[in-house]
């Protein structure tokens, strides 16, 4: 009914809401049979597609999980191991490099924001390549192959290490810079093969927070993301393949109001046919001008957040961490 | 128009929204001259002027700032004054000792959640008598009197301090206890003369976030706050003098859908005759159930936040702090 | 040789300084088959040993890990689960109710000085079991019980849950109070039957960093830890039975100053006849009052702490907090 | 008397451990006026003062203040001030640039280690100019030009800023790059006219820590700062001036030994003629080679902090960041 645009990172939603097939999209749902997780791959084919879901053209690979709580750890492992498969056969769809040697990660966001801090977080979680292969020091090495002093403690192996770098720039209001300018200095400095960028997004439906992980080849572009970081982080821009992994951690204020407006007239039009009338009386067009006049102009920059928001990214964080580390370093 | 409750954290919102004089409520508003700084007094005298505002009887003092920026120091300065001024003359109309040499200071939610953070982030910026008041350890005496190794450098007078004490006991998800309870015991330990609570709170309008604080003598009440604190900490329920200071740092996402809907309705009502005669059928009550029942349950817990929150709590966290000490310490 | 005091919260290291069997202490020494951990427990029966090791009389549990590290994540499991074992076995010697259904654990020190911030770190690891007895919250209730939506997601049981609550309480600098006397209020209040006390110790070498723990019965005492919490924490005090487990995460000035002197002393008497001579003709007392003469009074404070120390804090946290965890829900 | 070397950042510490005039250095001393603090200037001049001091030709500012302290804000105000003056003569004789218009600072170190965190702090507390420059978001801009609605609150004029740029990259085992990578790319991106390194030093003497500010135009070097940044920040590794500003927040642990046993030896040769003898019998690269094998080789990473760090890296940290801000804004 009313029908303006509200803002989604999530392809998989924009899929939905189109509802039914469309010319230049696939769809792909299946579910996982060891851990349950319900998985999905929307592809953007052509020009058409990308138009129809707002979305450029590519692969977004989505995840949904069951809410993640401390309770539960086992789901956190079997969200990771499911991460860290669909990781890896994305990165080698678009790596030149199967092998994945070289890796930047770069988490996005303001860590002193609670909702913008997931991809931070998930840096401090990671564990790059350099404690591995350097020499250990003296205070860690003695007895580190065993769990007391025997030798029976499994490890991650260490030979022949994929190179994982990391790198959390901060935001511009932090730094005075754009995040793509810092990126590109550093890629080019650093010559990684693959870039996976950590960002925190927006969703459409507060069910979606915290719950649903987006994979996807096209990167990051102006206007995504919490924090809105502006210029985009892809392959065209960076020289080099992005795989962007985002989590929903808010919902833009102007979801809500439209949610409960559209709701709202459609109760009226179902009791009341004299409004119906008035209703039908606008066109589509109208309708969406009509509510964007008396919105507030400072809602477009507002988000909706739940109140737990701290132990959400904390979760997750260490779920797409882990991911990414099995991703490397057990495929 | 339609008419259902949004919740509020600010007596002076209600009273805004109420609109016209109100038997039990009365206003004082006045402009400091030396700061610019807007203040306003609601005082709810009897029951009726409780129902009206549906707050507790007491004082709210409210100091209406401008937004703090890190460019405007001075204007932080001149915010902390007139916070002193005002905590000092509430302080004193509560607490028997005129002279407030024993307080103690809780700072209410949760540090790891931004929007929640104000209370703990103001104490970790104030200052403790105990650092004033023991000797100083042999690391900060020698040379401590002066900037250099003169002797020129203005200090705070330390002789017959004021007792300061401080604490930010987390929240019931971290603690598994009611902040009340903590506090009790606190409290019948140490024997403060005055408790003073922070906490963040939520506000009707965005424009009040970060730049409204709002000082009361009622204490703190079920489902205030952004934490919503269950237990009130109340001079009944604690046997102490308690003022509270507040200030909004989230939105309620209802009343952004409130507002919202309002004014479309009011639009269509203008535009539309056949519309305002559907609504027009409806009483106030009915338009409220519609909305209510529309409204997904989820949104009640949900809170609206600008991008920017890590400033504002930063900014108006030391302006508490500096307020709070001002007031003991130089009062 | 030079035989001056150097101070270690460890009970096992006097037991190892003492070297040789003393009176009214008893040593058993053991190695868990499953984990290779390495454990002692050395038990003070009476005043004499009491005097002797410099602790007060009770029973020192005692876990040597080797180093943890985030490659072998296997460890930190192992670790935790005898951790919980020991933690049971000790709790129930001391506790009335062997099911340990209400536990308050503080985690003591500063969370804003790394080397000392074990405490408050763990306990924001930890579950208070307030999120699992109360009913969810509509945004995580839905399918909660699975991974992906299935329901084969091995869960924590949450039936008849022990209660599990925690407070940071924050140290004397930034609360003004005794951590004693804010323990005092909330126990009161809340009537826990065990305390579990959290904190970061003082060892005397600097290869326990980190790998060892201590589980005492003792409580806590003025000046152990890193932070110095001066009033005592213990069942005399507080009334209820206290388990403390401590980990060194600093080794004090005073011990490695004091280390070197002796090895410098020991080579020269080799080598040089004379000097042999000289140090003979001061007996031990007029060494240790030499030394002592001799470093600067500020070093008494000073203490040393690896780079790492971030990384170590952060894993040891989490295998403590896991560990309690299972000691109460697993147990 | 013991000789070996024992490493200080500071060139004022190694030119009064040297005492007595050197070829190739020269010194300056002086005091200012207006706030009691004292200065001195050490300028190597050739390869013979190069040596002799242990560091590279340039030089070295060093503003020795009184332990800051909260109960003191005018002295961290005129230390601000003071480090302000100091910061535009060194940048004005190293820039081409006498305006300072485009200035990129890095905050070196780890914030995760509270010693460590001096640079990523003092980055937290600046305002970089984007904040300034670009259009202030609606909710920031209506009333900012006053504290309450009036205009009368003096601000910092934003006609005509320098351009400020700020980064914290991590250390390298966060990041597994090297610091000097990371800055190299972004330069090569930004093109900054100035780069101001800031990292926590290592002092000699504990008296330094936190009140010792040194400003150097000699960059950073390999084995300096707390946290050992390895490849060199200098004019010559990223072509650009390097102005770097230290301040020492540990001692290294070797030095606290070192100068122990010196003073033990100093009372024993006093005291014991024989010993005198056997010390003479040495020569001092004996006596060198001796402590050296006694020490642990562990002793060389670790360092010696006081327990109050937190607080004084908060201290400095604003400081540090008003002094730049002042230097770039106010110049």
């Amino acid at each position: 009914m009313v029908d303006f645009e509200v803002r989604t990172d999530l392809a998989v939603e924009e899929q939905e809401h189109a509802s039914g097939e469309i010319s230049g999209v696939s769809l792909r749902e299946w579910r996982e049979a060891d851990s349950g997780i319900k998985l999905s791959e929307v592809r953007i084919l052509n020009e058409h597609g990308s138009e129809a879901l707002g979305k450029p053209q590519g692969t977004y690979l989505t995840l949904e999980l069951a809410p993640l709580t401390d309770s539960a750890p086992a789901c956190q492992s079997l969200a990771a191991r499911s991460l860290a498969r669909q990781i890896r056969k994305l990165a080698r769809q678009i790596s030149a490099d199967r092998r994945l040697t070289s890796v930047l990660v770069t988490g996005l966001g303001n860590r002193l924001v609670t909702a913008d801090s997931l991809g931070p977080e998930t840096v401090d979680n990671l564990q790059v390549t350099h404690h591995l292969t350097k020499p250990l020091s003296a205070g860690t090495a003695a007895g580190s192959t065993a769990c007391g002093q025997l030798s029976d403690c499994p490890k991650r192996p260490h030979a022949a290490l994929p190179s994982l770098r990391a790198l959390s720039p901060g935001v511009m209001a932090q730094t005075g810079m754009e995040t793509a300018q810092i990126l590109r200095g550093v890629i080019r400095e650093t010559r990684p093969d693959l870039l996976i960028v950590i960002d925190a997004l927006a969703a459409r439906s507060i069910t979606r927070l915290g719950t649903t992980i987006q994979l996807t080849d096209t990167g990051i572009r102006p206007g995504s993301g919490v924090g809105n970081h502006r210029h985009e982080l892809t392959r065209e821009s960076l020289g080099l393949p992005v795989l962007a992994i985002g989590v929903p951690t808010v919902v833009g204020a102007v979801a809500i109001v439209h949610d409960t407006v559209n709701a709202f007239l459609r109760a009226l039009e179902r009791s009341a046919a004299p409004i119906a009338a008035a209703m039908n009386a606008m066109d589509s067009d109208e309708q969406y001008e009509l509510i964007r006049e008396l919105m507030e102009p400072e809602f477009a920059t507002l988000y909706v957040t739940p109140p737990n928001i701290d132990e959400i990214v904390g979760l997750v964080s260490h779920v797409v961490a882990e991911g990414i580390q099995q991703a490397l370093f057990l495929g």
